[in-house]
């Protein structure tokens, strides 16, 4: 069967032949549908990021999958049902996170992900995974069900830090998404219409036009260019916000997060930056966190009850925005279109399979 | 009646003679028993941080108070009952904070607090104080009233502290209290004996022998001398930790704390630095946030739940503790005593009335 795969760091990814897959017991056999891109691959592409399966010198790409039932394989699935698989899986037999559907709570060294670290990807004409790991999705939604693994991401993400706000009556009004790039606009368009946050702000720094400004426009959301309205100063442009949710990876963001903030507000940290030093203002971010409650939540990867809660939010999402948010989805035969990362794209997908 | 008063930043406490309070309807009149000193009497003695009553030129000191009722005046307290005042109170009437009974949610501007921020304390032969602000203490543990307090600004923290772990399974084994100054050193002995944490370490700057470092062994804890080991040292030295309680007010210690935390673990920050620039490897942070999964949660004050479960938390602690922990009350005549700092000191209260 056909696969992408790469050599980290040392190439672009290209099309392999690799067999196809037999379903151990305990796993089903899927055929791949789509598979989205996100900058993670290209993270692993660039090397930056991720690790080979032990004894390979190319990992199968894709994190982000969606496919079809081949061969339940005894499992409780049945041939035909559409799925969407989690990416992370123990890296030795099992653990306590996993035996405990918590897999995204694994530290580092008990856990392989899938196209990302240790693990082949999901980018092939066929995958098998155990069933515990394949998620449900209805057939309207599979066209779309390259989503749920970035959605799944934020649903972890919001229900963690609205989890640090549980001990007290918070009602957040307002949120603020760091990066418009295809994770931080996927969240706004949750937080705009799913979660019905009254007023929201995204911060980017392009230039007009731009089709992520258009989609924060036509989302009723607010769009902040970085390079005219630093993050601290937000509260006097706009307002305080009561909601954080940091997509850049840019390390600055993660302390001047709290200056963002309304009192009693919390920021969700999702980027992962490389090491960066700079001078801080510590005493103002330590108190402003205690004499104004407020708190940073860092938050990775997600769970099955997650993903099972992107599938509904996917449901939610208005059918203007998926259309907008999605700029392509290519076939094997013009793969490499949909790693590109020109100025009109933002969220691309392959077609291993047409649906 | 007498009161203890302070011009801040001019002066040290003095006894001056105020008229005894009449309470409003609402009110009840308490006659006041102890009242303890912390490190934020000092900070505002010293001018550093509170503000006095309007058109008011000296502050009554005292937030940590106990009391017995003299006059209900109405309310459904007795004669005779033991009580312990809450600290903050509405500036005009009431805001949204106060009628959901979550003043210590209130921002800036939207509360006072008794002896610290525009508001006369409790350092006075009697106080009045509406009802509901009056939480019932057993008479057996009214001697150690002026606890509930700093336990109460204590059982928000780790409230907040385990919320923010909530959405997962998370049982901390591990804490590391930054402080062994009378907060730290009460708040380690609720970690020790109420909360049956298994390895407690206490960090702070002192050369043994001394009592705070005795009280540290003797609750079967681990002292660490900042000094020979800093706080991003301690998972290596000793362990990565569950749990941080930072009571300092050193500005590094917020970034700090996030490398002291084991994966999945929480900072709860409790010290008010003033500004200090420093230099910090804010990709890191930012990473080890995200990666894994560890938060930081700024705390202050605490409601009348607080307070009640102190209560509770203060029946709890051993007698040894308590009688070692408080190394001197000291009556009107000597109350100068009670604001020493002295090497032998841990915690101290003024005596308006033996009991």
């Amino acid at each position: 069967m056909k696969a992408i795969a790469v050599e980290p760091g040392a190439g672009t990814p290209v099309i392999v032949d690799r067999p196809r897959p037999e379903p151990s017991p305990g796993d089903a056999l899927v055929r791949t549908l789509r598979v989205g891109v996100d900058g993670t691959d290209h993270e692993v592409i660039a090397g930056h990021h991720g690790a080979l399966p032990d004894g390979d010198d190319r990992l199968v790409l894709g994190h982000e999958a969606v496919g079809i039932v081949e061969d339940p394989n005894g499992t409780d699935l049945e041939e035909g049902e559409f799925v969407v698989p989690t990416v992370r899986r123990p890296p030795n037999g099992t653990n306590e996170y996993f035996k405990r559907g918590e897999p995204d709570m694994a530290p580092e060294g008990e856990y392989l992900e899938r196209g990302i670290v240790g693990a082949h990807g999901f980018m092939a004409e066929y995958f098998t995974s155990p069933a515990e790991y394949l998620v449900r999705i209805p057939e309207r939604l599979a066209p779309l069900g390259f989503l749920v693994e970035p959605i799944s991401v934020s649903e972890k993400a919001i229900e963690h830090a609205v989890a640090s706000r549980s001990a007290f009556d918070w009602e957040p009004e307002s949120a603020l998404v760091l990066g418009n790039g295809s994770l931080g606009l996927v969240t706004l368009a949750m937080l705009e219409t799913v979660l019905d946050i009254d007023r929201t702000y995204c911060l980017g720094r392009r230039d007009r036009p731009h089709p992520t400004i258009d989609l924060i426009d036509d989302l009723g959301s607010t769009y902040v260019d970085s390079r005219e309205t630093s993050v601290p100063e937000i509260p006097d442009v706009h307002e305080p916000v009561d909601l954080v949710y940091e997509a850049t990876g840019h390390a600055k963001h993660a302390v001047e997060t709290v200056d963002a903030l309304a009192p009693n507000g919390v920021g969700a940290m999702l980027g992962v930056p490389c090491d960066q030093s700079f001078e801080i203002d510590g005493g103002r971010f330590h108190r402003e966190l205690v004499l104004h409650n407020k708190a940073l939540v860092g938050t990775v990867n997600s769970h099955r009850g997650h993903f099972e809660a992107a599938v509904d939010t996917l449901s939610q999402l208005p059918t203007w925005f998926t259309d907008e948010f999605v700029t392509g989805v290519y076939g094997l035969e013009e793969f490499e279109t949909a790693f590109e990362t020109g100025d009109e794209v933002v969220k691309t997908a392959v077609e291993f399979e047409s649906i």
